[in-house]
């Protein structure tokens, strides 16, 4: 089993961060959701807006998650994340690593599942394609 | 003409401020945008996610807006923002005034489109429902 | 040992939603973050703002926090949010149940630490003054 | 009188956009608000965190903002954002255009007073430091 990891760089914001002067932490959650649809995009080859218009496929929504800060970071930093997957039948968990200079400073995992609108619209789960799992080498 | 105002209490949170301690402006924009969406709740007595369902409506995308900050606000500041409407045929202009304590800290002033989507999709500005210009008794 | 409940309604806004049209997960942090400082408002009677001016406190910064996602939320949903706290010597413990209408939606977790600043500036874990554990009843 | 012009490219996310589909506005001015602080670090070769370490600086807060926005973006569109600058004495203004495939999709102008903290911390306008507007030419 092969699985893909993808790395990005992103740089902290003032915006990102609060009174304390760090960054305030729903927004690791914001640059791990966008690092999750970048690690699509590396394997497929397609921005995530593009999997819907060629996919079938109506989202990844989260159903639970975890995660562990251990350092600060603020404003003005390039921190790197690492993602990771493991697929399931129509879900797959994705592991986010932050680091700053090589240090770890946040950690987090997430369960989601693919999932396609029925005929009323509404959002269920469906196996992840095998033209998706095939991209990842799995 | 009567136009109606609308008046709302917002709290500041910890998250709303930035590493001044003060609230990061882009935050008085939700507060804005979320208080448009208000003052057609108290006109017309249902949410905006009910008048995409009950009305000609998908949506009223900002075109423009200006805003002036005269006082910071900080986490913890129960501010009230007064809104008021007036309409154009398909757009309309909302004055926003927000202020602590009775003392003026942000005024906000934008323009809007009514829009409907076509057959294909885009959305195409459209006449304010006379049903909505009648809730706000114009 | 008598632990405080707060519970809070909170507004669910266009701009907490994501073009599934349901809640985009990391404004739940947000609203778990605020109303882990409301708890605190509730039991200490002053505002976080107030909390660093009248408390050895320089903030509980998050350490590690889960979550799980069950019923999506729309805009216009008016959710309610349940938080209890365990205190441990230095940290302690929030659960946080959101619910709509009666329906669980999300649970989070979380563990914070009491810090305060050393003399150089920096963060260091401190013991939850009696003081403020004794106004939770603890 | 030659005034720096700083661009950057910026991915809109799936996190920015709105139940419409497309980004919801105050991202624009989170995007600009960061563009600003670029601006300045190309020109002066160090963050905005570093301003703060090493400049009589304690930040720019915005005093007025106006912006128009004539086509839409969304999440997987790789915008341009171009910022240019003229300084006042204690105060500058910013323009911003965001384009996307060289067509232009929303502009902003901002007006901003350079700030130290006095002896009470308040924040006090304060004349832009000859050496940072000779960092810009001018």
């Amino acid at each position: 089993m092969t699985t893909l990891t993808n790395t990005r760089q992103v740089r902290i914001e003032w915006g990102d961060c609060d009174p304390a002067g760090i960054i305030y932490y729903p927004r690791y959650f914001e640059i791990f959701d966008a690092s999750t649809a970048h690690l699509f995009e590396a394997a497929l080859g397609i921005t995530k807006y593009r999997m819907f218009k060629e996919l079938p496929f109506s989202g990844f929504p989260l159903v639970r998650t975890r995660a562990k800060f251990t350092r600060p970071t603020r404003f003005g930093d390039d921190v790197v994340v690492d993602s990771s997957i493991s697929f399931g039948r129509s879900s797959f968990e994705i592991a986010h690593k932050l680091s700053l200079d090589g240090a770890l400073c946040a950690e987090c995992e997430e369960k989601r599942v693919w999932v396609m609108r029925d005929a009323e619209g509404r959002l269920k789960s469906h196996p992840v394609p095998e033209d998706v799992r095939g991209k990842f080498g799995v």
